[in-house]
């Protein structure tokens, strides 16, 4: 009945050489590739996939019908599947019910502390955006204090509100600016928020939510999943700093403590400004949104949209993104040479000045991209636009939601 | 009695969601869990564990001791596995028979094309070398038809050898430095070599010998695995050309076709000289061996020794190989900075150069490195010193016997 190894495993107490150490029950396992089965086959904004049925679902995961009708049972009393309408059969029998992920019922919050703004935003089974509340204000130097309390705030506020709808808040993710140590979620250091040894999640003050913290760049790549993505990317996002995440299979890649893509200080000429590491000549003093907007003759704390009002205006601005294009096509032909990874997802402000961007970007990873002639560099804007970590933060909530259904039902 | 869901997945003709697409019969997982806990428990050159008995392999893999006597005899009679002598138990019963890999039975052979030599290396399955044969020559701009039917020979008379002395030869890996697809084993271009559009595998003529191309600086990092290397490391395979390999959990990091680790490419200049690459001011033109003889007065075509020779005896080259080390230091921090891998193995001619380049290296890693404050470089000589890719590709060869030895049996 099952495809799984649990029952001799727990017979002789030992898991076999090379299995997972956690221990789960035939009937976990068994929800579990039923709910993946049901969300796998979701339709998407990229698919318009039919949803599948019980009989589907059987097929799909090797169970039989009675025991995936049971856990679909208890999925849909759950609210993490709903059924749609019957669809008369094509051949006789009843009508199949088609599965879909539940809508409003268990949301995600995904969180998020950046230099020039603060947001919450819940998105629910079916991927849909439930709430959205984002502060824009200046968090350089920042007291963590006074910024996370309100942000938890803003979250509660946001959680309350859902709740009174009848929806269950499954957990939160927030997004940081800094390294965070990945294995046990530390943040170490948030170079530009001037944040060190600060414990985010107690400053939340959320009470029992779970709430985990992670790279803004991670969780923004994460957003990109629901596109259509080629399945290895790099997601590289600009802000002030420069994160970024290698994306492998559509994972996160994260040797050691996934303390990785630091393209903004990949040190571009070593002739030029000493930059806020103490390097000279790193990508963010020439792609970096301050630098940009200097470059172009725009006070720092100039909005993006009157960036892209002098992008249409005024070569000035365009020589400045020149600059800033050719110094990101240099850092991404390492990025790209070292990792092999041949796509980049241009993220953050890249996304909405990739017009300006690509041209320089794509020529000079022809140039520098050893493999460029076997495999032509694919660079692109972001499919998620504004706050894209906020969108990641809260899909990882869910995801992890549909990985253990156990817990919910 | 098995751990493996086979017999679910055959009955219903479909593999559950998210397995393996191949299919191996019961008898085919159980041989290679039992040859992988034999494999996995050997006594190595940095562990004097006790080599398994039958009942420690059955408690290893969860399968009953009949099962496993009746894996191991066939293991056995296929020479992939040999009894010591037994040992008197601690207990009443009969004495355990440690189990070992046979030693000169089945060998794997490494083969190599680099810019100054082409070799041959046999290892039996306990990693002992059992055959070794290395030719100097100048091979820039070779006629890959020539160079390749002479290593083939050469390979052809290392195996006849050993078959003469009663051993299978598994297959063969062949190193080469340059762009190899890690899916298709094709070489795309070796641009030392001077070759490209080129079949290797056809050339070497070994008949029906299984032969697999691969990368030299990827198969030089498995050579590491064998020591006490942490997990994760980035191995950096300096030579005429400077190639690398990002290991993860002891594998092989190969997104997409495996083209990554190309640090010689990183601009630690653009005001630099120009590279062969049509960039300026690549690590290669400071950190590439004929670089290196170059600053410090050497002929391009100066052994190893002559090298190590003259920096012991000369300040003029200890000062060439400083400013080779600051530039290694800073195209991997770079490195370092976007793989997150805080572990730096120097292979190549850096093992033998390493007393002279390591503090410069170290240095630059900890100026620039952003998470050096909370993770230290860690900086090393390669353990597999001379021509690793030989060792690293025989492994390989007998990598895939251990995991599948239903094939041998």
């Amino acid at each position: 009945m099952t495809a799984e190894p649990t029952t001799t495993q727990r017979a002789t107490g030992r898991p076999p050489a090379g299995s997972a150490s956690r221990q789960h029950t035939l009937r976990e396992r068994n929800l579990r590739l039923v709910a993946r089965a049901i969300y796998d086959a979701a339709p998407s904004q990229t698919s318009a996939a039919t949803p599948p049925s019980r009989a589907d679902v059987a097929a799909a995961t090797g169970l039989t019908r009675a025991t995936v009708s049971t856990l679909v049972d208890h999925l849909v009393a759950a609210r993490l599947v709903a059924e749609l309408a019957p669809v008369s059969a094509q051949r006789a029998g009843r009508p199949a019910v088609p599965l879909v992920p539940a809508r409003r019922t268990v949301v995600g919050l995904g969180l998020e502390v950046n230099v020039d703004y603060l947001g919450v935003r819940a998105l629910d089974l079916s991927g849909e955006t439930v709430a959205d509340a984002v502060e824009h204000g200046s968090f350089h130097d920042s007291d963590p204090t006074t910024v996370l309390t309100r942000l938890g705030a803003l979250a509660a506020d946001v959680a309350t509100r859902l709740q009174a709808d009848g929806m269950r808040v499954a957990g939160a993710r927030l997004a940081l600016p800094g390294l965070v140590d990945a294995r046990t979620g530390e943040l170490e250091v948030a170079p530009n928020l001037g944040w060190s040894s600060v414990d985010p999640v107690g400053l939340l003050g959320l009470g029992g939510l779970p709430v985990h913290v992670a790279n803004e760049a991670k969780l923004a790549a994460l957003a990109e999943l629901s596109g259509d993505v080629p399945p290895s990317f790099l997601y590289v996002s600009g802000d002030v700093g420069i994160g970024a995440a290698i994306v492998v299979d559509r994972a996160l890649f994260l040797a050691e403590r996934g303390w990785n893509g630091e393209v903004g200080h990949v040190v571009v000429d070593p002739a030029g400004p000493r930059c806020s590491c103490g390097a000279h000549g790193c990508l963010e003093q020439y792609a970096g949104k301050e630098a940009v907007l200097l470059a172009a003759g725009l006070p720092l704390d100039a909005p993006l949209r009157g960036l892209v009002a002098a992008l249409e205006a005024d070569d000035g601005a365009r020589d400045a993104l020149r600059r800033a294009g050719r110094a990101l096509g240099s850092a991404l032909a390492d990025f790209v040479n070292l990792t092999g990874v041949s796509t980049v997802v241009l993220g953050g402000v890249y996304t909405e000045l990739e017009p300006w961007l690509r041209d320089d970007v794509v020529a000079v990873l022809r140039e520098r991209v050893l493999a460029a002639p076997f495999a032509e560099p694919d660079v692109r804007a972001a499919r998620a636009s504004q706050h894209a970590a906020l969108t990641g933060g809260a899909r990882e909530v869910l995801r992890e939601v549909v990985a253990d259904p156990a817990a919910w039902v």
